[in-house]
């Protein structure tokens, strides 16, 4: 399984993704989901993916080997919308390369990906590319996108983030959607990639990795769950009668 | 959808049901999924569904009619253990009348179901009943069960209630973990029906149906929100650099 989340706000973007991969219980791995093409100052785009790693390795490798050629690639599309067009081409292309007829039904090949980032003249925009290829665009009123494990963390994400809040609180509530995640479903697990960007910078704000030994992330862990229980055990308990 | 909770604890049993079920968003009904056994005294058991509603509600009929009868039922089993299997029992007697040879395969005949309560002379227990008609009991590690749309309302439920919970803290986490799921997912709405049984009593501590008149839930889904805000917002944001 995989959880990624990208939110596009006004300050910028921020991703982040686990890299747990496992194909049952005693096959575990771990692979980065995040994938970054950048020409400093031109352009810094951000892929997450989630589903079949077959696919969206294969997607990642054409999508590279592409870039800096003749052909329409990520380094050389005109806008973000182009880009999200090429990168859903280039799945519905390793997918029937895979699977052509569409027969091999035991198998799932498809995958999702978030393509978030900035080209030089536009806005920072962000797109959810579904299986199928096609895509939609994030919004100011929906300011976010989730692939993969998506429901355990998707309620403290709607509660404080919106396409106002500033960067860092956005960080952290990506933190914490990933902790209430991460503690409901084995398979989504550490490290996180993260990677953040402020608006018209076009070059990383904040690129790390977030493994066992962060202190930051630990400590707010800890202060995250012990702030719940206080504010539960602060509430008005309903009259059983 | 649905999505229902049921929790055994020291004091004992606390129980809380959706009542929203749909075929397709314009199809839209309000049915209760919350059924009640008892013999004042002597037993309660409450069972709650999720999944394909004619099986639930045959699976209801049945057991309701066979109540009171010469064979095996609800309201002479000598345990909770033996009640869970007549239950599973009769839930695979429905899906084989209504799809004999398992082949009828564009519908999903099957439900999942919780069997909680309390037989005079053992202890209140809580079963989990799969679609196959076989099931897990509640432990003191393992304390409650969710059938349907789990997954938005668990981190809270994961956070605050253990097996000493009090009932009526946990009766307040679980209007909180259906607020996490009704603003999630449509298809699980009000009013929610909810039943509360202490331990030896024999007879329901509590039984309401929480409407939009409620307002006890209107204030602590206000208060939660507002809560949760100000606990993030307290946080030490991270350092972007």
């Amino acid at each position: 399984m995989t959880y990624c989340v990208a939110m596009r706000l006004a300050d910028g973007l921020v991703f982040a993704s686990d890299s747990r991969t496992n194909a049952g219980f005693d096959q575990i791995s771990t692979f980065r989901k995040m994938h970054v093409f950048e020409q400093a100052g031109e352009r810094e785009l951000v892929l997450l993916s989630a589903g079949n790693l077959a696919t969206s390795q294969s997607v990642i490798s054409l999508l590279e080997r592409r870039a800096g050629t003749d052909v329409t690639n990520v380094l050389n599309t005109g806008s973000m919308f182009e880009t999200a067009e090429l990168v859903g081409q280039t799945m519905r292309e390793v997918i029937r390369r895979d699977n052509p007829d569409g027969k091999l039904g035991q198998v799932d090949f498809s995958c999702s990906l978030i393509l978030g980032g900035q080209i030089k003249g536009e806005v920072p925009r962000l797109f959810n590319i579904y299986p199928e290829g096609n895509f939609i665009e994030a919004t100011e009123e929906t300011p976010y996108f989730q692939i993969g494990e998506s429901k355990y963390g998707k309620p403290i994400i709607d509660r404080v983030v919106n396409y106002r809040t500033p960067l860092d609180r956005a960080y952290q509530c990506a933190l914490i959607s990933f902790d209430s995640t991460m503690k409901s479903n084995l398979s989504v697990g550490m490290p996180l990639d993260i990677a953040i960007y402020r608006t018209n910078e076009l070059k990383p704000c904040l690129m790390d990795r977030v493994d066992d030994q962060s202190a930051y992330f630990h400590e707010l862990r800890q202060r995250w769950h012990q702030g719940i229980q206080d504010l539960f055990a602060n509430l008005t308990p309903p009259n059983l009668g």
